[in-house]
């Protein structure tokens, strides 16, 4: 539930942690695609998805913010007293769901796009991992809306019925595909299972929050929450994936290696020249 | 603490100066990349990382500017009174705190990118840079919002410690890695450590102004002395840095100088050409 009353120091924590999160999203997704010719080309649809995912993120949280700077106003001078709820207008969590459709398949997308597979291995993975994770949200959202904590823990169970099929395919399946990879991307492509697994982590913990009813800090720790959560699983995320694609890159190609990266002192070989 | 009454020509002094730090971060970001071609492709991770800085920094200060213009209001006509503090909305310092979370590790990561070092050299380098700024950032902040003097000085101090690492590192760790850079760039990137540690040092003395008590003057110079800090550490630094990065393009690849330097009426050979 909203809370009816936020102080002046939760309402300032959530308006910056909303914030925080345009600037980490935007940022890395510019980053991402201005740093496109830094990879091999096979490598670049990875790194274009994971900019998609970070600027849709970044557009949502334009809209939460708005949305959260709306649903709660003051009376007091400089902002410095209590907030309360704005009549006629409601803070809408449902952007975060709308974004979490859009953006945990492209995620899956994106790792198995990184690890550059065989068409028919890719397919394989994708036909499993992408519906679950739709499935996942959307079975997520009916109980988050919900007050009636029976509806939320059912729609809860639910949602973990595809996540667990998530983590089948993750855990186990792809590891038959992380066999082929380098062996210096091997480790961190593993790790990275584990960085979606610990990040996803944070939502059903959040989402349990309001259940404890400890008032307006539990909602302020759901919302932080959920920022955090959203900065480490798309753009620290995206930044490994972009790591991996790079190192791959320079791994397949020496000469791309070369000019990407001579050392100081180092004379550039006309070939590796662009 | 924000004053409670800004005069006309206080006012227009932050006002200005705001406008002046978004013009300066915008378009320097812009002219980094654009002229991303005019490095060779080694030194483009450095200046891309140069752009997103300036550009984290040009979204917080129009964040910043948004706040200010609306934390304060006048009833004056053509606004040449006083100002006073607006009722509901205040003036939110933490986007400065936001910012420098982002901007200062990966300022670091830029000067570290532009020495082009073997990969195991870099790490190293980062691994104690980036963890150090970050501690540095977050003591900072509770002491920046606490009105208490006790407070501010317990975590200023705090915050004092990963400072003191960051000048280990940048003065003696980084100092050996000078030493293979051209002969051409290595004072100026013996220098670029004082353009930071000098622009660091204004953060400082903006954190303590307000501890001496010089009212509304005190906040203005605050807001003055972190505008133009944020423009040296991050605008002026970022195009040091393409300097430093075109001078070692040239000394590393002859032809692509004799292209990008060609004077009036040479011909420039088929080969240099793109």
């Amino acid at each position: 539930m909203i809370p009816e009353v936020l102080t002046a120091g939760q309402f300032a924590t959530v308006y910056n942690a909303l914030s925080l999160v345009i600037a980490a999203q935007l940022f890395t997704a510019i980053f991402l695609v201005i740093a496109l010719p830094r990879v091999l080309p096979r490598y670049r649809t990875a790194l274009t998805i994971a900019a998609i995912v970070c600027g849709i993120a970044a557009y949502h949280y334009f809209r939460i913010f708005a949305s959260f700077t709306e649903a709660f106003e003051t009376e007091t001078p400089g902002g410095l007293g209590d907030f309360s709820q704005a009549i006629g207008v409601g803070f809408n969590e449902g952007y975060r769901y709308v974004d979490w459709l859009l953006t945990v398949p492209l995620l899956l997308v994106e790792l198995v796009a990184v690890l550059a597979l065989t068409r028919k291995a890719q397919n394989r993975l994708l036909w499993m991992l992408v519906p679950a994770s739709i499935l996942m949200i959307a079975f997520g959202y009916p109980g988050e809306i919900s007050s009636d904590p029976v509806a939320r823990t059912i729609w809860g169970i639910l949602s973990t019925i595809p996540f667990l099929v998530i983590l089948y395919v993750l855990f186990v399946e792809l590891t038959k595909s992380l066999a082929v990879q380098p062996v210096r991307v091997r480790r961190t492509l593993s790790n990275l299972r584990w960085l979606l697994l610990l990040s996803w982590g944070v939502y059903p913990i959040a989402y349990l929050l309001p259940s404890f009813d400890i008032g307006a800090d539990g909602w302020v720790y759901k919302q932080v929450g959920y920022s955090i959560a959203d900065i480490i699983a798309k753009a620290v995320y995206a930044i490994v994936i972009y790591q991996v694609a790079r190192t791959k890159s320079f791994i397949e190609d020496p000469s791309f290696a070369r000019a990407e990266e001579g050392h100081a002192g180092e004379t550039a070989p006309a070939a590796a020249r662009r």
